[in-house]
């Protein structure tokens, strides 16, 4: 009864390809729901019907495709439109937000291994979504040697243009995660992406238990 | 024989619905080629695969179905690739690009009209194509009761999502496009599309003789 809804959370998971995070975001939207929030989860690129569009222009088609600069404003674009039409209203009715990948991704991935640079991302999110950062980043990490083991597995059955890539490459995008991480400590946690899903999820709600109240 | 060759002209057209761009772009592309120039015509938003792509996402859907600042960011990646695939390799290699709208476009309909700003627009065009302008932009004007006849005969034959829309969403874009010709005079020239379509033809040619030398 009482007054407008409280605004709500807005959590990323961060990360490497083969880290873990699709599976962990349903996770921890589905914990988070069993204490009674309301939670949405959703995905970048896409998350609301005109960034899923975007999404398939991204993900499908050659390698070069896109230019490293059509395809940093294409998130941007799709950015844009998930803010808008999907994340910013649950906020305001008071919801959770789980996100798997946000700006950080296009930080690493376009701004960092991609070579656009960090600075004309950040430009493109302020003009795409009023720069819009998260209440907290969980960052999930593994050794390195670790991931090449799981990409090799994934890439046997086949990979996307992303996920396509070499060794060289997903090394660049860590270092572009961490030195985030550095950067922003008190947004962006890192979280042990080693062990069983339980225990790892167990570590990504004592990363946000202090907005949990 | 001889050097690298000397970098072609970039000539853009522009105006509001119904001036007549798309047959003067045509026919101004046929009188260069008839003096002896290398021509390409191409469009926007599209003139490369990738644009082409980006411009079934624009001009498809519901009138609402794009933000103002996802369409601004969505017009920004098909001009990047644009840019990048089509017209600097031509001009490179000393070809005339004769081209059906551009980036005044944007700032007429997305920076004018559609609320996003000016300012937000160029720093897009700089992050997605290095700020490239045209050597000459051609704005194809009508009055007002001309330009509202023409309109009603092509809405009986069915409208786009941009042409759809009212006489005072076209009255802010032909202001906007004003601005532009008396902010940059050098670069842009008014030219009376009223007449038969050889003499406008005629009034284009004049307004680029200093370029073809």
């Amino acid at each position: 009864m009482g007054g407008p809804a409280a605004r709500g959370r807005f959590i990323t998971l961060e990360g490497g390809e083969g880290v873990g995070k699709s599976t962990q975001a349903r996770a921890l939207a589905e914990a988070l729901r069993a204490r009674g929030h309301d939670v949405i989860e959703t995905r970048e690129p896409g998350g609301s019907p005109g960034a899923e569009a975007i999404r398939k222009l991204l993900l499908e088609g050659a390698d070069d495709r896109w230019s490293a600069r059509s395809e940093a404003l294409l998130f941007a674009a799709a950015r844009a439109d998930h803010v808008e039409r999907t994340i910013r209203p649950a906020l305001e009715r008071g919801a959770w937000v789980v996100c798997d990948r946000f700006l950080d991704s296009s930080l690493a991935y376009q701004g960092g291994a991609g070579g656009i640079g960090p600075n004309a991302i950040r430009r493109l999110h302020a003009i795409g979504s009023d720069g819009l950062l998260p209440d907290r980043t969980l960052l999930l990490t593994l050794p390195e040697v670790e991931t090449m083991e799981r990409l090799a597995r994934r890439d046997a059955a086949g990979a996307d243009r992303i996920g396509g890539k070499d060794a060289a490459f997903h090394r660049a995008v860590a270092d572009a995660f961490a030195r985030i991480a550095e950067a922003e400590p008190q947004r962006v946690r890192r979280v042990d992406a080693l062990g069983t899903p339980g225990e790892v999820t167990r570590r990504l709600l004592a990363a946000i238990a202090d907005l949990d109240r």
